[in-house]
């Protein structure tokens, strides 16, 4: 199988002469997960790099200053960004096409302080994760299920088929990575950790729908394989490659 | 000594009926203090209601979800925007007079990742502030440094007397809350922990310039207040209203 994931000892790779954006991400990484989707939601072309998040190649600290995914060269003013967010937002401000913030400065900030308090989902997510087999993380279930409320409370309210309206937005992006592990759970903590189907049937709808968009596609991992991910990684043999030929067709490096 | 700050068993105040936005702020609070900023240095009206944090009054959870200053309410609309940064940047993108984030995609992605990057300094300020009397939050003094070190050498690149060039803009406003508390530590510390006048001599003469915008001077508390607060706050005999003469004027409550 072919090493995807550059690590520790490995030379830095070189990109085509093409003023193509570089992506530095990692095939698990929810945050690197949102780059990639703007990216392709919008159809912009880029080179990607994995890198072995573990096993950190030495050359990333000079790419990346604080070594994190994901990374966003742009060739052609040497400029290297972090934080999915900002990525996310500067991609959608420089590429017109297919805009996924909406223009209207309200609207935008709703939708951005659901994005923040979807961190409310995201933090105790991990806690479950992280310590499932320690503690159990006490109360991170309820925590989850007070953001969803919120969140099937939202898409209510808003009566469309997702966040942006008759087609995926910004929000909608921001927050999928994480829906797409939610089905972890059950692999996790058993299966009473599925989606109340009519407590959560707007999200459930909403779920089915992402699953078929084109950007959402080009991504998607099964929520076996991310538990497998996870699993290896908690029992210190992780291994970031046994997807390669999947997302090796997303690399083209030179 | 009139009571600014509203708490426990207050009833909830009524603003005039004139369109303006109503910022739920407190008078010490470095986050609230960036709205206050932004509002100021693009001179929209807008009426203050302050909130005592360490009793908040029982009618707060519904005006702001998650009972944080700042927020701010759009009579317009009923909204009730949270999240400093989120808050600056819809006032940016809504009221187009004096323009604070740069036009240029990339210029605001750069200034949004050093605002980001800029709680490199918020996170161990704040352990040096809870728990100097403790443990002196070892490391802390640190990683201080080396944020300072970031942001020296980008206002030495960028050649100006401000991060915004000729006047002070998104970032500079975005970081100031803090850079007015930095005084503190010598009170703290002791005066070794003033500022290295040759490493940080363009911060010194930038901060310099700072105190002179209008915006600034409105809010402007010195480090000897700050420190008083604090310092109560940390006896557990919080006074959320010492300056009340000060900052009623900021205050036009029907």
């Amino acid at each position: 199988m072919s090493k995807l994931h550059l690590s520790k000892g490995s030379t830095q790779p070189t990109f085509p002469d093409d003023q193509k954006l570089r992506l530095y991400s990692m095939r698990f990484c929810p945050f690197a997960q949102r780059a990639h989707l703007v990216l392709d939601a919008k159809n912009i072309p880029y080179h990607t790099a994995f890198i072995n998040l573990t096993e950190k190649p030495e050359w990333f600290t000079k790419v990346s200053a604080l070594s994190k995914v994901p990374a966003l060269e742009i060739p052609e003013s040497g400029d290297v960004l972090i934080e999915s967010l900002i990525i996310a937002d500067y991609l959608d401000e420089k590429y017109p096409q297919n805009p996924l913030h909406s223009k209207n400065p309200l609207e935008k900030a709703r939708d951005r302080i659901l994005i923040e308090r979807f961190n409310g989902f995201t933090a105790p997510f991990a806690r479950i994760i992280y310590n499932h087999k320690k503690d159990g993380a006490p109360g991170a279930i309820h925590e989850i299920v007070t953001i969803l409320d919120l969140f099937e409370e939202e898409l209510k309210k808003r009566g469309a088929k997702f966040f942006g309206g008759s087609k995926p937005g910004m929000l909608d992006y921001m927050i999928w990575p994480w829906c797409e592990r939610t089905d972890m759970l059950k692999y996790m903590l058993g299966d009473k950790y599925e989606l109340d189907k009519v407590r959560f049937s707007e999200l459930i709808k909403w779920k089915e729908e992402m699953k078929k968009d084109k950007a959402v596609k080009e991504h998607y991992i099964s929520a076996e394989d991310h538990y497998k991910f996870i699993s290896l990684r908690l029992a210190n043999t992780p291994d970031y490659d046994f997807l390669a030929p999947t997302a090796a067709k997303k690399i083209r490096l030179s």
